[in-house]
């Protein structure tokens, strides 16, 4: 009895392992699940609907496979891309109705995919170094591939061995061949450690596994020559930090955790020996989870090249229902599902969604204060998120100080971000793209994406001379990273993190302090930044791009109201319009807009040498290809050692449906440096209902107790950790 | 018995008509339907909850009656808004409670208004021609006094009669006087055909009616003198067009429908003999429904001085419950009553609550193609709305036609709008106005609401040798309307409005004749827009301010790439930044934006003649007042008898989420105008997958069945209604 059952026990492991069909991503126990569970869970079924009726509209219409010709949004682009999504629907539908019209048509596109392949030649289209065949890149072929060996191993049983061989000899080996291969290129993608280098891996293991090709799924783990030095386990490696984060940012870690996550549960169902999900201290789990906490109400930060993301993108999906399967105690994704209404119809779809409906207490996913540090040893840099609480509408701050982030990095150290009141408030541009609209450059990152995109004026930070960190060479810029001094999130009332940049600008030291602070004098959190900076430039530039609407500017300005020029000629400069500049004879500056139903105001230390500019994105703009957004951007002139000091408040209430409006001012009356030495920053904020508060920052964590004291109105103070927030009580 | 019940009768309504408290807008009868009900309505028990917490959060802090000082949005105009809000809060909480703490605390603050009112003079932030007391105008004294007439009513029984006393004779008699006829500018407000007449109508005749003043609720219904020449029954008479239409537009037809119908409510529970909501033809209902007409996905048009108003504000929430209550058949309310989830605590509210979760099926409320004649005879053109369908993403039509409107109107006869896929696509500016921001204009209308947005220039329609229609002069506008040729809503496939303006350029006619068209030969409805000008101008425009981002302009321009300059120097050209401007040697052009998940192009017919251009709001506003939105706009030099033909064509789908693009290219390969002449003209539209359609429009209706034949391809066409609509079978 028992080596009756060892040996049915290695039958079926040896079979799910080796040559089972469905084993690939789909396997014979989740499609029984899911046949049980039709007719259970709404949006199960509803996800089951939507992909039954892309397999549905397939059947009924012609298979038509254009000769490639078009860019990324094109016709041929995208009919290719609706032909693998459609045999992967038709796949799956196959499995689940038992229907054999479904496997029909995909074994058809198929065997006509294999008549195409070999007549094909690289892409006419070629904007990319590495072509591909059917898509104007070689990663558009890799995704084909990953859905299409979905596909084929849904049907590989249905399809008589004669039209395998000629599907696997024509096509899927060529193809394979292509990715892992097809030039220097692509033999170099295919072995970097880069988020194509993980699609062409997946591609080539997936289709491996399928066709129980060995050679293919070592080659896709282990690299092209199977030394582990590259392939899929390397870049579990190098492209997440310890704590998951990946280097080129949100964005892209989303898209990169698509084939990680798919690729891996495919490698968990046919060789579940390699422990993928727990390999390095279970990386791919970490890494759903810290692409997760990079997000605000739903939508991923705009950090690096970025585009709008919400949770309900397929690859998130992905990535949620296998990160359950793998880890079903993790219950918290269940706010995220229940954000989604959508599942992948497979094994990890079914089984989160089973443990979806049956729970009943859905805890809140916890969204924390934390710092991601980047690089693979966790040593260079990170990116810190800062939260005032966990509810959709809590404040949010982004504090980048990451390395570059391979190509699609921005040079934008010690930048800043801040979602509020469940928007954004002070933004990142993000990308300038318009992803899969030909028209628009091909559907590509527009040249405007280098000048405008990537340069550090378009972010929240300081530029010195009109030059952008590292004069904007990315292979200077990938050789360093700033160093976080310190993280401190432990306390309820100040949440803080600091960080030094001293490598952007030879011979210049950028050091930026950002807090966020909650205190009973101010109806919300508020942030303090304290931005030093050492150098001899002649120009400081502290731009805050602000979502909303001005109400007030706090300062004498000159409009240009007839005529508008752009404040400069490259680096980002050419593309913003000068709209207006100012000085003022104050101390301080506060300048106001509203956004939403709540006000903001930034205050900020001003002196003899601060100019203030209001500038608008749109300049040197010959195609439309930018958004028009604002910013009041701080100039400082021959800073030598210059310490901006802002206060960023959220304050009042102003709605317009019950044309209330209340604290359209911001609470603080008078915003004073006290102390301002490498040692410490100590501010002085003066509420408008007369309350006093010091808050004090250390600059240097490794300084002595003694060295940590201040005095302010006579009395001494002492700084025990890495700030003190001390209400001044009114003689 | 028979007696003995009617002598009840006539004691009860007597009773309710005359000195009952509450008897005003809340009755006995409703506190007892509102105290048995509580906990049965979720929505109804949320306005409850939030209610009383207004009323519980008044009565834990301090009365504050400030010295009024500030403009609207500004502390002391904010805080006598917040003590009516309390008042009445407390008011109805108290009658709904019992709890005496609450009747305490309005009649505290009654008494201190007593105090304070009799050592005012006028406010001293003379921004308006009535101003007011406790407010910088008028109006808001009589929206307050609207507000606590019913507060005052809810706790008159409680209140001693000698406090009473000293509060009507020292605050309300004062107050309705003032509000009266507390200057000649006042009096002429109390007595005019205006919403702020129907403030202070409601106003004088709510606070009579509690203190049982026959000489105030008379005046208030029938005018200062008592003769029905004016007062609230008159202005039903005048602000209304026979279908329910208010003059000023629907914006203000939402901000006036609340004294309309609280006031209305009020008088039928006080005199039900004047049967208020059947008069004219109930048209106090027709009013609502037109309200709720002039909307598209829950938010008022756009149309004159406008801003973004949603269903859920309480004006419409107190217009939907009162029409209910008094035609309990319209069920229909029901839908709007679901997007609003909040209910007045009043008779109204809690009938409308009751009827709401008692009812199953719950239709849609029935959005229709429609016009809306203007005037109070219906005789002076209108607005048409053509809709796509009922559903909130059915394409929506708007086409202005109407008078000027008042102090509130704009300048733009023969203007349009399109909504689609849930979201404006070409827009109307509405209004250049901060509401309620102090800063922003005392939270006034700015100098940029006539220098823009009155103006011809920032509307969809066209303009003469850069200036606006009557030259931007009311006291002309005001003379004239357009005519209406006719509206034909009756088919599926099309649906069009034709009108003409001759006054608005002495000399000059203006005829638009637009459609909204469904045929299989598109995907979406499409607008056909035909505008004839005949005139001797050198120059007319027509723009179409887009919302979303361009695609493809597909014609040669020059980019103002370093330099913006102003279109123009006055009537609303010199806010135009000109951002690029090119001609065509093509028969037409084609402009494609996209917005949301949709492309949307423009084709137009071009000649020689034709210039283009792409403007951008925003110049010369040096305080920042106006939004930055663009325009691709037609110039037609010398046009003497031109004919604008334009297309306007949502097509394909632009998921970002799915990284899916299909149809970004327009359906329409050309278009051509085949007949133009005062009887009729006829487009042909060819798609691209080589469809061809006849389209014929009706220019001169009164023409004979012989006039409406043309010729095409040989072969003969007659019309027979308004239009043709051909399917051209290829040969």
């Amino acid at each position: 009895m028992k080596s009756k059952l060892f040996a049915l026990f290695v039958l079926m492991t040896g079979f799910v392992q080796a040559s089972m069909h469905p084993g690939l991503f789909l396997t014979p126990k989740g499609v029984k699940e899911i046949r049980t569970s039709l007719g259970k869970y709404p949006a199960f079924d509803k996800s089951y609907a939507d992909l039954k009726k892309i397999a549905d509209e397939a059947l009924a219409s012609t298979i038509v496979l254009p000769q490639p010709l078009d860019g990324g949004g094109g016709y041929t682009h995208e009919k290719h891309k609706k032909n693998y999504y459609e045999m992967n629907a038709a796949g799956i539908i196959y499995q689940v109705s038992g229907d054999k019209r479904y496997a029909q048509f995909v074994s058809k596109m198929l065997m006509a995919y294999a008549d195409l392949y070999p007549t094909l030649g690289l892409h006419p289209a070629v904007k990319s170094s590495t072509p591909g065949k059917l898509f104007w890149q070689a990663l558009n072929e890799a995704v084909w591939l990953v859905h299409t060996s979905m596909a084929y191993d849904c049907v590989y049983d249905f399809i008589p061995e004669i039209y395998r061989k000629h599907i696997e000899s024509n096509l899927f080996y060529p193809m394979a061949e292509f990715i892992a291969n097809g030039n220097p290129e692509n033999y170099k993608v295919f072995n970097k450690m880069h988020n194509h280098g993980t699609w062409a891996t997946a591609a080539v293991g997936m289709i491996g596994y399928v066709m129980g090709d060995k050679n293919l799924t070592d080659m896709a783990l282990y690299g092209s020559k199977k030394d582990r030095n590259t392939g899929f386990i390397r870049q579990l490696d190098f492209l997440f930090s310890p704590d998951g984060y990946f280097t080129e940012g949100p964005y892209y870690q989303r898209y990169a955790i698509w084939p990680f996550m798919t690729f891996a549960q495919v490698i968990e169902n046919k060789q579940p020996e390699l422990k993928i999900f727990a390999y390095r201290d279970s990386i791919l789990l970490k890494a759903v989870d810290m692409l997760l906490q990079s997000s605000y109400n739903g939508e991923i930060f705009y950090l690096n090249d970025a585009l709008t993301k919400t949770f309900k993108t397929q690859e998130i999906v992905y990535a949620v229902n296998i990160a359950f399967k793998n880890n079903p105690s993790n219950n918290a994704l269940f706010d995220i599902v229940n954000r989604q209404g959508d599942f992948v119809i497979s094994d990890a779809g079914i089984a989160t969604a089973k443990a979806f409906y049956k729970e009943k207490n859905k805890p809140f996913y916890s969204y924390k204060s934390l710092l991601m540090r980047d690089g693979k040893e966790g040593t260079e840099g990170g990116i810190a998120i800062i939260r005032s609480g966990n509810s959709p509408d809590a404040s949010c701050l982004t504090f980048k100080a990451t390395s570059h982030g391979l190509s699609h990095g921005h040079y934008d150290k010690l930048s800043i971000t801040l979602h509020d009141n469940g928007a954004p408030i002070l933004s990142d541009y993000g990308a300038a793209r318009f992803l899969n609209i030909e028209p628009k450059y091909g559907g590509h990152y527009t040249r405007e994406n280098y000048s405008w995109a990537m340069q550090t004026i378009a972010h929240n930070t300081v530029t010195l001379n009109e030059q952008s960190h590292f004069n904007a060479k990315i292979d200077v810029s990938s050789q360093f990273h700033p160093e976080i001094l310190y993280a401190d999130f432990g306390s309820d009332q100040v949440q803080l993190v600091s960080a030094i940049e001293k490598n952007a600008y030879p011979g210049s030291r950028l050091h930026r302090t950002i807090s966020m602070l909650r205190h009973a004098a101010f109806e919300f959190p508020v942030l303090i930044d304290i931005f030093r900076v050492k150098t001899d430039a002649q120009t400081a530039d502290l731009p805050f791009y602000y979502q909303g609407h001005l109400v007030s500017a706090g300062f004498d300005y000159i409009k240009n109201t007839t005529q508008l020029k752009p404040l400069g000629t490259q680096q980002g400069y050419q593309h913003l319009w000068l709209e207006a500049r100012g000085k003022t004879n104050q101390p301080f500056v506060q300048f106001s807009w509203v956004k939403g139903n709540r006000f903001y105001t930034l205050t900020t230390l001003t002196n003899d040498s601060t100019e203030l500019m209001l500038t608008r994105v749109g300049a040197n703009d010959p195609d439309f290809n930018l958004r028009n957004e604002t910013a009041v951007m701080l100039r400082q002139y021959r800073p030598a050692r210059h310490t901006f000091v802002s206060v960023i408040e959220p304050h009042g209430l102003y709605d317009i449906s019950k044309e209330v409006t209340v604290g359209y001012k911001s609470n603080l009356k008078s915003l004073r440096k006290v102390v301002d030495n490498d040692t410490m920053t100590v501010v002085e904020l003066s509420t408008q209902v007369g309350k006093k508060l010091l808050y004090a920052v250390v600059n240097n964590p490794s300084a002595t107790a003694t060295q940590r004291q201040f005095v302010y109105n006579g009395i001494n103070y002492s700084l025990k950790g890495n700030y003190l927030l001390q209400l001044i009580t009114q003689k």
